[in-house]
């Protein structure tokens, strides 16, 4: 059996294109945003502004983000995107970005975020182990 | 004597930040975006708009971005930014965007954009090598 | 019969919120606008990006837009958007967008669009009446 | 003598703009808001992170934002936007913002605002009489 993918199919609007008439850069690191927290909460079970305090942490900032633009997409196209873990490490994570435009992969990115909490010390942000529960609800029992 | 970097000093508004208080990592993709044509503006003497119709060319389109967020960048917080050519290929280039906050480095990005036209045969979007007039102007003579 | 009203639910992304965890006002006015799309399609049947062939018109540009703001949307809140034409007039038409956050009228908004076109004459944009077959597809007969 | 106006130049950028090649109209919202915290601190001489701190109130939420749209703002257009108090009211504020492209009224804005505090009974948001200091600051001696 598979791990766990969201899937989401979106029309490009409007407000997403640039004077070129295709979606402008940024707004797919904001499509990798959501995507990640709508993986969580369908995996997790948790809804987004639920999962700091569901986990005792303050949160999974963001510590690399990349993207490879193959195929632009433009006011009007529908597109798939899939999203899933890419990789656990010991206290951090890569989240894989796929969308596709008429079934051909046009835009392959990935985020790495740190499961964080605030260290009561030092009162700084500061990395933790990613608990097995939460690893395991990302890759279903065959 | 070093290449030419387009500095640029300038002030965490709010509209830039999430709810964490902090810059929506987007937003950076963004600042690269308008990073990159102040860079060529400032080292090509051509204004934004005029720069396909100068070079003959349809655009530099993005086919790569990618940024490391090391400090966060917090609402008021007043930042610098450093871009640069990491390096001219054949028919693209990447460019380099750091941020630093209190004088450390806090996010450190680049950009691969191709040369392009159209091809007047096949009507695709087509790469051709950057002119060497344009990558003289990056390179000062000492 | 009621006259057309494009309906839609959707939740408060973090991407949509600024420090204060709620949504940045000018984000409504992007919700603005892909809902008038959106409902252009519903009611004519016509893609976004076919409208302006479809009726030979450069556009729909927008002269004006306002909103009040009464109850704030929060990360994670499920809201309701309801927009319907407020108004055909000769050769504009203003758009209510109404947002409901737990069944209250949280924003309530308009824009201002001409129908538009290029007067073959002078190349200046220039307003022109709103065809009668577009203005029945918004009012369904009893 | 007038009152307080604060007058920032600015370029449009390619990130600002839609498929038209024109500021895409929540971006001028974005412009206000950004200008209102600006004004401020030209006014008061306090920092946008510490007005809340230094005049004891939750901040200044927005309760209206409207603007007529005249002349486009095109990509690479250099522009002026003006930011001034409209009117003081009990407990609210109108900012008027107003943008020219080539010396022409182009946008012409305003945000109505609310000294907000937290009602330590309630716990609910409340609006307070904006205190005399703040007005006079507004409001240049002779």
């Amino acid at each position: 059996m598979g791990d766990f993918v969201n899937k989401r199919q979106f029309t490009i609007d409007w407000a997403y294109c640039d004077p070129a008439g295709i979606v402008f850069n940024p707004r797919f690191f904001e499509f990798f945003d959501t995507a990640t927290w709508h993986l969580f909460e369908a995996a997790l079970g948790v809804k987004p502004q639920d999962i700091a305090s569901t986990f005792d942490i303050l949160g999974i900032p963001l510590v690399d983000a990349r993207a490879n633009f193959m195929v632009p997409a433009k006011f009007g196209d529908v597109v798939e995107m899939h999203s899933f873990i890419g990789e656990f490490r010991r206290s951090s994570f890569e989240i894989r970005h796929q969308i596709f435009v008429d079934g051909k992969l046009a835009v392959d990115g990935s985020e790495t975020r740190v499961w964080a909490m605030i260290d009561p010390q030092t009162g700084k942000l500061k990395s933790k182990p990613v608990p097995e529960e939460v690893v395991a609800k990302f890759k279903p029992a065959d």
